[in-house]
């Protein structure tokens, strides 16, 4: 027999698209499937930006200079500048979507067995992530009933050995939607310099704030050498397809170690830079249409929610993003029966469980996680579908 | 101050970018630089594969599947089967790049601490990835006296322990060009099943064959489950910045483990996957006209350095690489110098030194490879550039 890597044994499976074999059988018996499953928004990517592309005039379709074009990053210092974020474009590192800015900054500050507190629930994929460094993610868990706010300091405190090296943090937060106020950022910033931590901070949804301010781990005064922001313009664009993302730090050392990682790699991908070097030279108003239409969304969706009996949901600051928690047994075994065994009108509705959200095992039995991804129609029917399998679902609590 | 992580310490510069700095004061002054260090061709990328990207109707350019699009897969089913590679499209996973291909396979197959091996001179990013994985490089030497061609079995079987876990071939080899024969493969494929080796084959320029006939690793008998195959469109069509390749195996427990790892970076690239689609539809003729121009080149290139006194270059047999031994003390500075102090004509040539593409410390000190990725007019003049500098190195021998 080969051998199998340990960490390739080790890498969970998406928990999103675990599911997916279940939607497709439905779909195949010609059942409407509402996808609130996935952080794929319907909102159209901007026509200008696809034009940049197809205008273009290339000749032959060169390596970018590893760290990506050098256009691209002086125009990301205008865009970075707009949010109250000030870098230099040497400070910048294009990257194949914010997942590979995630590599890069873990396999640039952390050693196989160091550990970084993330909490839960999170994004999924900083487990997979951890893996491919071999580093051990530990959570500590945020609540539902305070939702989804900052754990107190001091369960930080409990779990910080000195093994540990860093936190993620993810404001507006993925899977929750939680917006971090000004004063759980410091909080934050407080414990990395006290323990001399990087700050690993994942900032993919900040043109989407609905209540409250918008604090980079950038704005973070005293914390340059502590910063990792890995961003992306999958969702701020709608252009999840084009694998567009940046590293961005002031800590000299950790870039030039993640520019020998880029290096390796030769470069970003070409022809998508030029969608994210147009995009900053959008309207100044282009944000605002897609966030109101996904504040509506948040809001049917929160209203709809909250008002099915024994349902609650807390209302989410930013991102598009909702969990809630349902009377039900087990949420993985909900999310399969929706679509295994359950439709309404010829219809059904695709959720992700949120066990798989959470570090600590036997977390999020019963809760779900939305993505407010598709027009207020078809979160409608969605909440209808989930109202109605509410009430006839055999695991019912 | 904060960590940085052992990997990342360890993690080689990019040999081939090193000398980037110099070269860019060279052209300051105002001298041309003849770039024959990097594999850059200037070959025009397929005006019908930019017009696929142009024409393609994009709404949301959304994430595709982790594996990359079922139709792009499919496409290159019929591609592989041209190249004699019989595979379905459940066994081909689309990445971005041959880079990442090659990763998934270290990471997916590899633990730290294991070993593989490969012939030297090699690739120098392998050495990256290996890092990344925390995987030990062991190099066997290749000799320009044989004209690279593949080190005997006995040097395998001196360095196989109980940590190798593969071998990583590269036919048409970058660096060298040399074209392994079907004896050579076979030898391959015999070492590999003795020892329950994966063979990892990395198939850039299989289009690019001048003497002999390519025999990818996916020929062999006997080895669907040891042969992981890295691929990508970046030389075949000169796209190198579209960054799509492919990672093929027919393993099965090895394709579900990678298929993690691409499901955590969620997809690849999304406008480059219509290119390499596209691709596949070009006249069945298309890469007449790059190989004869490539053979042309090479045939120049290799006239011109034999003609030079104390100079050695074999003649290889595919790719656009050729590795020369030159009459100087060491290549690292040779390279520099030409850049810093020399130009005939007010021209000069940038080489990449062989040093970097050795494991073995010390070995490439008279080395140069040679990338014919220019015209023929420019590689002429090139080569006078070279002539007139031999003549005048300080470090000559």
């Amino acid at each position: 027999m080969l051998q199998i890597s340990e960490r390739g044994l080790q890498m969970p499976p998406s928990p999103i698209r675990k599911l997916v074999p279940y939607a497709e059988a439905a779909k195949k018996k010609g059942i409407k499937v509402y996808h609130l499953n996935i952080g794929q928004p319907d909102i159209e990517t901007p026509p200008a930006i696809m034009d940049a592309v197809r205008k273009a005039d290339i000749k032959v379709l060169e390596y970018s200079h590893s760290a990506g074009n050098e256009s691209y990053r002086k125009k990301l210092v205008e865009y970075y500048k707009r949010v109250g974020i000030h870098v230099d474009h040497t400070q910048i590192m294009i990257t194949a979507g914010g997942s590979e800015a995630i590599i890069f900054g873990f396999m640039s500050c952390l050693n196989p067995g160091d550990e970084i507190i993330i909490p839960e629930p999170f994004y999924a994929n900083y487990n997979g992530f951890a893996v491919m460094a071999g580093v051990r993610v530990v959570p500590i868990t945020s609540y539902i009933d305070q939702g989804f706010a900052l754990p107190p300091i001091e369960d930080f405190e409990k779990v910080i050995t000195p093994r540990t090296r860093g936190i993620v943090v993810c404001s507006p937060n993925n899977p929750t939607g939680y917006l971090y106020s000004r004063q759980e950022m410091e909080a934050l910033r407080d414990i990395c310099l006290k323990h001399n931590l990087y700050l690993f901070s994942d900032e993919a949804y900040r043109e989407f704030c609905y209540s409250g301010t918008y604090v980079s781990a950038m704005h973070l005064e005293g914390m340059e050498e502590h910063v990792v922001l890995m961003d992306t313009i999958s969702k701020r664009y709608s252009a999840c397809g084009a694998r567009i993302g940046a590293f961005v730090t002031k800590n000299r050392k950790v870039y030039d170690v993640a520019m020998k990682f880029a290096q390796a790699r030769l470069s970003p991908p070409g022809l998508a830079q030029i969608m994210g070097e147009a995009a900053v030279d959008l309207p100044g108003d282009y944000f605002n249409k897609p966030r109101t239409e996904y504040l509506n969304r948040r809001n049917l969706l929160v209203k709809r929610l909250n008002a099915m009996p024994d349902v609650y949901c807390p209302n989410p600051g930013g991102a598009f993003y909702a969990i809630a928690r349902l009377p039900i047994d087990d949420s993985d075994k909900f999310c399969q029966w929706l679509l295994e065994s359950f439709s309404f009108k010829n219809q059904t509705v695709m959720l992700a469980p949120a066990t798989g959200f959470y570090g600590t095992p036997g977390l999020g039995k019963n809760e779900v996680r939305l993505a407010y991804v598709l027009n207020l129609e078809a979160i409608d029917a969605a909440m209808d579908c989930l109202e109605e399998a509410l009430k006839v679902y055999p695991g019912r609590r």
